[in-house]
């Protein structure tokens, strides 16, 4: 029998598991088995903290469909959280410091990576107003915070059909290890509406890491300045970046329920 | 704080309160905060397990829209399983005497009723082949066994467009409690297969009462003979019924794990 903890961060919500006093071998068939929401338990994505030599704990990411992930900035949220005091996490995407804050956590999701090849992008180009683009959508740019991202900036949100361009986009052979893709609308001097389709999940309530990556990509075209409020579906955060810098998140992470299974019969 | 388990009958998936020992008052948002699948606990319905003057104990079924149900086959094999022992069920359909079988349990559904004020029709007609029809379907059959079923037996189950004609046949004016919407083909003697559009679920893996009031009007048109095997997408029940006698119906019922919450927050 193991105890883990359901959390979510705007609605994205984790199947928590302690793994550090009792190491579990996260196939990716006992993933999906656990992310199930009908015959498991039910998350978007399993979080496994454990030890680490170089931090305070270790976080990986597993999606529900069991492969992992690099980045979550939702599920890092809820770290502090879950420990029960501020951390240092090592993640497969770098060390990341996070703050337990009034009803969330602040995390310092690293420095973007704005080359090419960090993105990656299948040829060279520039990042930042990119030479590419799909149907009549304005040149995007390019960020990885950890994950890649690809950000267009559109003057009417709800006149784009996210749904249909998404995944069109995500698959793109320009993209070799696929793309979140981002569309943004500036609705203030430091305010985006943002909604996200991620890579291998579709549209979701809310992307941290999309949230980190657009906001940056507005201050370098210079769109807003920081401290940038992001309002996605399921809510909102507030990202800080300024050039040169780490970028910090800060937002909810809620606890909803402890839990007692018997990870054998996953 | 108050304890809960999280069961699935064939996919169809509850959360379990034992509301003996502490009352709970469950309002129509606190169960849908509750079946909430990222916010909450996450789950098709709520089980509400409490006390009763006439049985073991009672039942009462929440919908995940909060609206309160009479009958939910696959929640009641999941009563035995729970409470621990054989149990007499008081529910808003009846008494239901349910017994612990290996891997689920077998339930005394009581007796179908076929008078057309019982299903309810709004207005009188022969309920075993019915003076009513919708585009090519064959003419069907009305159950009520707790809640109201119509069944179609159809040459082809695969041929049958359950989505689009489910919802048409639900809201249909015939049925003032609107109705369970079953399409079955029979494939043996005692064998059926059976797709069920559910009054306000739409298509689901399993439905119980759907399996039992198919059998019955599929052994009261001689179709099949009894013990009938009904082959759901989520799994198989085994349905007997004698004209005159009350429905068994025996199937799989599975402990996924057990979670402690605070109800206040939902």
């Amino acid at each position: 029998m193991g105890r883990f903890s359901k959390m979510h961060g705007l609605g994205n919500d984790f199947v928590v598991i302690d793994a550090r006093a009792h190491a579990l071998d996260m196939t990716e068939s006992r993933a999906r088995a656990i992310a199930d929401r009908h015959a498991g338990i039910g998350c978007d994505q399993l979080i496994l903290i454990g030890n680490a030599p170089d931090a305070d704990v270790s976080m990986q990411i597993f999606n529900a469909d069991g492969s992992e992930v690099e980045a979550c900035g939702n599920a890092t949220r809820c770290v502090p959280l879950f420990v029960g005091r501020d951390v240092l996490i090592r993640t497969r995407a770098g060390l990341l410091d996070a703050k337990a804050v009034d009803g969330g956590a602040s995390v310092d999701m690293g420095a973007p990576r704005f080359d090419w090849d960090a993105i990656p992008l299948a040829y060279a180009m520039d990042t930042l107003t990119m030479s590419a683009s799909w149907e009549d959508l304005p040149p995007p740019a390019a960020v990885n915070v950890g994950n890649p991202h690809i950000i267009f900036f559109v003057e009417d949100l709800d006149a784009v059909d996210t749904a249909r361009l998404g995944p069109i986009i995500e698959t793109d052979p320009l993209f070799p290890a696929r793309v979140n893709v981002n569309f943004a609308q500036v609705v203030g001097d430091n305010h985006l509406r943002l909604i996200v389709w991620e890579r291998g999940a579709g549209l979701t309530r809310a992307c941290g890491t999309g949230a980190c990556a657009t906001a940056v990509a507005a201050i370098r075209r210079k769109l807003v300045s920081g401290p940038v409020t992001v309002s996605l579906p399921g809510g909102d955060l507030v990202i800080d970046w300024a050039p040169g810098g780490t970028i910090r998140m800060t937002g909810p992470a809620t606890h909803v329920f402890d839990g007692e299974a018997d990870w054998s019969r996953f």
